[in-house]
């Protein structure tokens, strides 16, 4: 069932500040699209809300694309019907409200110069601008996708191949893109100047390459690691292989995105080379250094911490253990406790683990606090299971600026670091003592990821000039 | 679900050849998408794969559409979702192979002029260089349908106001379109300079004002039939009512597509202010005077021909009856005997009532014969049930040309009449005698409908000259 | 999805007056769901709720049902996992609200005798008390359907055979039952001494035996009509053919529900070796030397009602002709005009041929009148369109007394014609005259009948006796 | 949809041998169908098949049940027409092959006291003998399930009261159950003399009472662990609060199945006041005084070992790591690699972190070895990603006997250690050394546990004779 729903205003709503993850594949005699289904499994993490995949085999391009888990979009028979050599797809954050088969990816349009399909992850800052030149232009938009926006300027650029005409796009988009672009007979991955959000290129037993934007999913179908995409880049894949086109330069300074590090990326994934679950565990001993307390165990905000409490636990010479069990089946339901019912104790997500707590003097590691919102009642939740200490440790500076770059964060107002100072906020949360890790000792840790990183909502210095009348940040989530 | 499939060649397949459905509302005050959905519920016969529907509140346009019957698309929640007080819908033809959401009406974009949707019913017989025209424009077009193709010259039309560019498109559009266009605040009903596909506009009780192909949507929400819209006109339904605006001049030689009242109106639907129904009972008579015979009954091939057939009766004074019993269910099952099971007998479409049949002389009346491939069987079951003779009676004449104006029949060398001679075809259908109306006789019956009529299939004389480049005929169905 | 409601009082709900299509079939080497599938479809009009199939291979029984429409229900695959050569299936009639898949048939119970499935078109007026005694017995039942009721029966009846256990069942059940049985090797077809419900022998081509509701699915799978079942008989078709078993005597009087051939059955259908259209033929011409009346044009109430008005026409000498054109895709909609709407004019189900009626004098045939809800606004439809004159026939008496045998009527009160006179009536439907069948003309029309029929309804004589504490009837339809 | 199969002999397929979660509440004033919702949603893990809810007011019971996890299967529409004050809820375990809505809990049945709603977990082992006297006693069975076994002996069972008829019923049944029983007006909780499958009481703020699996569902509604359901009791919740009534003694030796703390229960519930993470974590320090090694670091099989693997790294003083990332949406796909991408290296359970096993001497704690197909590959997955040595040690003896209270394990000939030594089965594994928690070291942790274990699938010993035409175990899940 499709349903479109579009405003007659110029302002669009905020659900398209997406946070998705991309695949492409060129490999003769391979079953491209089953390779494909499991790169996206591998990817499902990035985004629940919907999958597609489109795959080439060398004369038509053809697609499938629906709301939900890669599991439940796709069957042996679809599989079956998306023969080829060449293929790309995409796993769709999901925003509650904006759910849309029309925005569901990839796209997949036919142009002067043939078919093109295209995944996006990422955000443009001028989208507005570049949107409000596609209706100028006379472009009718039939949704409130950035990636439409993409499409239809590449079908619209200037240039006699698909490489002119992505360099002309990537010469007036500002923002965050890592896009896989399929045309009948190459793949093409393509990133940002600034290396907003990841892309990597894996080799497969000599058989092809592959795109994603995690190394997890090469691990998952068995390629092996090449390189990251370059920011500015552009990669053409197809008969002669991999070749590396002429893109934009870098931007001065890289940007990409640290709560990669920090929150996003599996814990499996390689970024710039450099092993994500090492980072975080890095990044909780130098939590442990610069915010050591006297305590009986170490414990992580299952399971987005849990490997940067390891570091910390490490760092300190403390037991690691475990504190609270977290429901496996969040967020698969909307049937919620209404007031009434949290007031009588119904808790969903988390139950502690009265035994391991009882007495104890806990360091609770936690990632990130954006609102505050979900930290507070787990603090309480240990205190009533017994704890004798809460001391929080959170393994990223305060966020005290919105993103503009396609995370769906909270506006300024809701951050709760922008709101109250570090004391405040542990007495709000009820700790014992709160300690943050510092931005230098953030910087310290990621240091060795030599092309820079965006840190601009914990600094405030974004990486590139913000359009005046540009989109404000988006929901928090 | 969602699927789309594109291929990398400029022809497009054939399954575009669309006959739908359209309406459109405009009345303060009353549940538009309510009153939308039971208009398209009376049009339903004219498509069955899709359904839609978009409504303004003149601030915002929303639209649902999904494959399906349009009882099986719309829910009591969806149609509240639904708000405001324009409105249009659509019903999409089915052809075997190419369902797809993407295809699925009204089609809705955001443009410089603002939102704007749109239903079409008819075949544009130039599609392919207005086609090419909007991919060499830098328009990346995302389906298969003439009607994207038609919302996007609108998008880049030349023209501030919307009667503008519907002017500028009609200058260049060639073939049949009967349109219904929703923008924030005006519903504008619009109509091809040949007038090919039908479209009529009614009052609904001092409240507002209804377009729809068939009046027969008018009468089951209790509007009154007003008139035609004209060949070449635009109208306007806002604030300020029902507004003719200058379209382009009509053509010299009108052509409405005399199928339609031979097959695919209902028969209780006004054409051109002459009842379906009647004109079916006229083509009979006329079809008794030209090709009389001694018969003991006269039956129609149900339900098409029972207008026909009691018309014949009435001429010949014979007395009508049945002798064929249809399941009502036919036509929503993929389980089909196979071959062998077809010979033991299996036989889902038709009964034979043996009693009213067996001894008797019958005039079997049919309103067309375009490959037959069902007439042929139809006389083998009554022969079996026991019929002394069958004279079988068309109340159209031989169908020799194929069209492209949008009727999805079949290609030249797939119709009978192409092939074969009358005298031959009645042997290939094993009849004691065959009887086509004629041109003529046809003609004297129509030709109170003076804004004139259609008939290439049957004399090859096409109202307009077709692209050399054209798309060949539809497939047959 | 199953959903499973009960009430926790002894008196069950009215939903389980059904009125359903069953179906059996004995053939070595025919694909026999299949078969069973193309037959069902042919008895869809007998009941549009659930739908289920039952294989036995000599070995295994398995089994499919659900709730949906035959089409709906069955996909190839599950056809092809139906695997043997005895089948039975069951179309179960939808009444509001009762809708369950835990009330669908088949039934498959294993048993002290092994597996056995059954299904069932009819309703036990003793069903009360021989529930009670189940539960007396000490067995649970899980559904509010007669047919549990049955089964449990077979699985606690004395004998070793299923013949003997037949025959106990038949011995103590009162009311009407047409059963199609299913063990591991042989197919029975059952019918209760009264015979209320039809059920009928046909012969596939020298490879097997099947059983149906109406010769209508024998014709449409190419089977060849044999007889009926008698009343009392049990037959048994196994490796040794059709085999007649020792069943229960007749009825001293038999009582085939006469509204099978008024209303129920297919047209061309055979009840008792007499087509049922011939008979609705010749009902409409007793009515026409009943009540004859000057008229210009007689119609018939589509499309239940137009056999009967072509009887009458022939009868009268008057021609028969089409006045209500009646929406094809009715009764699929859940979404209704609310008040407000129908007082605007919606009207979904008919609308009028102005055309055909304008100062015409007509004779509207009916089959029969229940409450009068729908025959009052028709006629009105038929006044606004023009009609000069309305003179309404019934092709049946009236209806004064409830069913208890399984037809989902109205209640006594409910009844018009046990409310008003006819005079009355007439008056309140807004007719120029009214005439019912009588119900002398109705019995010489069917003496040719000779295994007697039940009126009940009409002249209050019902053929056994009802249950001191028995159900009331069912709820109107 | 429903498909019902059954076979026609005496000899039910092994799919019916299930875990299941069970879960009771009596409150009035409050959700119960919600909080029933949210108490299955804690009970997830126990059963992801099917769902189902039942409900009384104090005069209908109704229900509603369906395949699939209980997110899915309940909406907030349903949960709100499930009005009542007390309930039953039902978690069905996933068989492949066996899925079939009518197996579905709880089973709803009218009796000669009323009507019975049931919930069960366990697995009777007589369960063939009473199946066979239920057939004698002429009750037809239509599913494989034992609760509907259990359902038709309570509805005839001897005793005007459903306490004497549960009473009947224990006193006739073998094996494993754990039952919440709803009838009109009382909730029961049941357990049997060993007490296979926990079973636990809590209080719900002074409102009323709940019975569960597990004490996790108890915590997540906000209500009070109080105590375990004794083996052989019967406990009715009503109008007067929790009432102990008379059921059978508790057999000589109990026997909670020990897989309940070793992997079943999740790890922050409560087994005879026992936290199921504490007695994790000591099994793993046993283990570590069993098995010691000289390691860099101690991780768990994900996520099941965790806390054994905390256990065993605290009492080793070694490091707790993380070596392997398990894909959160595992078990959701039923499209899998084939033999030809397995060997390309398509691995979508598990990927290694190489960053932190790079050279690393590894214990590897895992729950359990059953037969030994998955410790293989993540052995050698490790090696792969760099492992310098691979110590595998087991938080439990070695399985040698099969289960027959309705653990779904392996036949004997499928054990690995049925057919392998220790060193052998170290050696089919490829790791450096293996070492098995003793049977002792097991049973010295536990013993604080006072009731008794079931240990027969380590030690042979059952602690009730079996049936001898018993069942066999069931196929290895």
């Amino acid at each position: 069932m499709d349903s479109a729903q579009m405003t007659g205003r110029s302002v669009w709503p905020a659900e398209l500040r997406e946070a998705c993850g991309v695949f492409g594949i060129y490999a003769h005699g391979e079953d491209v699209a089953r390779l494909t289904f499991f790169g996206l499994y591998a990817l499902q993490h990035r985004g629940q809300e919907s999958a597609g995949i489109a795959v080439s085999d060398g004369h038509i391009i053809r697609a499938h694309k629906a709301m939900g888990l890669v599991s439940q979009v796709f069957t042996e028979d679809i599989l079956r019907s998306l023969q080829g050599h060449l293929a790309i797809g995409h796993n769709r954050y999901s925003t509650t409200g904006s759910s849309r088969v029309c925005n569901a990816q990839p796209f997949l349009v036919e142009t002067a110069l043939g078919s093109l399909a295209l995944a996006h992850n990422g955000n443009l800052t001028n989208a507005a601008s570049l949107r409000r030149e596609l209706l100028q232009r006379g472009v009718g938009l039939s949704s409130s996708s950035d990636t439409e926006v993409i499409v239809q300027m590449l079908a619209g650029a200037t240039g006699d191949t698909w490489e002119a005409r992505l360099r002309d796009f990537m010469r007036r988009a500002q923002g965050a893109y890592s896009l896989t672009v399929l045309t009948r007979q190459a793949m093409y991955a393509v990133r940002d100047p600034w290396g907003f959000r990841p892309l990597c290129v894996g080799r497969l037993n000599d058989v092809g390459w592959v795109v994603a934007s995690e190394s997890c999913a090469l691990a998952t179908i068995g390629a092996e690691y090449v390189r990251e995409v370059r920011p500015g880049e552009i990669i053409r894949f197809d008969e002669g292989g991999m070749t590396v086109v002429a893109g934009v330069p870098p931007a001065g300074r890289q940007a990409l995105c640290v709560f990669e590090y920090i929150y996003f990326a599996r814990p499996d994934s390689l970024l710039n080379e450099l092993a994500v679950h090492r980072i975080r565990r890095w990044l909780g001993a130098q939590l442990a250094q610069e915010h050591p307390v006297k305590a009986d165990m170490v414990m992580g905000v299952p399971d987005s911490a849990t490997a940067h409490a390891i570091g910390y636990a490490w760092a300190a010479g403390l037991p690691f253990g475990e504190g609270l069990m977290k429901n496996r089946y969040i967020g698969r339901t909307f049937i919620q406790p209404d007031e009434r019912l949290r007031r009588l104790g119904v808790a969903l997500k988390f139950n502690p683990l009265p035994d391991s707590l009882r007495g104890k003097r806990l360091v609770l590691v936690d990632d990130s606090i954006v609102r505050g919102n979900t930290s507070r009642p787990i603090v309480a939740l240990l205190r009533q299971a017994g704890a004798a200490e809460v001391h929080m440790r959170i393994a990223s500076p305060p966020i005290r600026h919105p993103c503009f770059m396609g995370v769906d964060m909270a506006t300024r107002e809701e951050l709760i670091a922008h709101r109250l100072s570090v004391p405040q906020i542990g007495q709000h949360l009820g700790v014992d003592s709160l300690g943050y890790l510092s931005l230098e000792g953030l910087s310290k840790v990621v240091e060795e990821v030599s092309q820079g990183l965006c840190m601009a909502c914990f600094s405030g210095q974004y990486p590139l000039e913000l359009e005046h009348e540009g989109r404000g940040p988006s929901r928090p989530s």
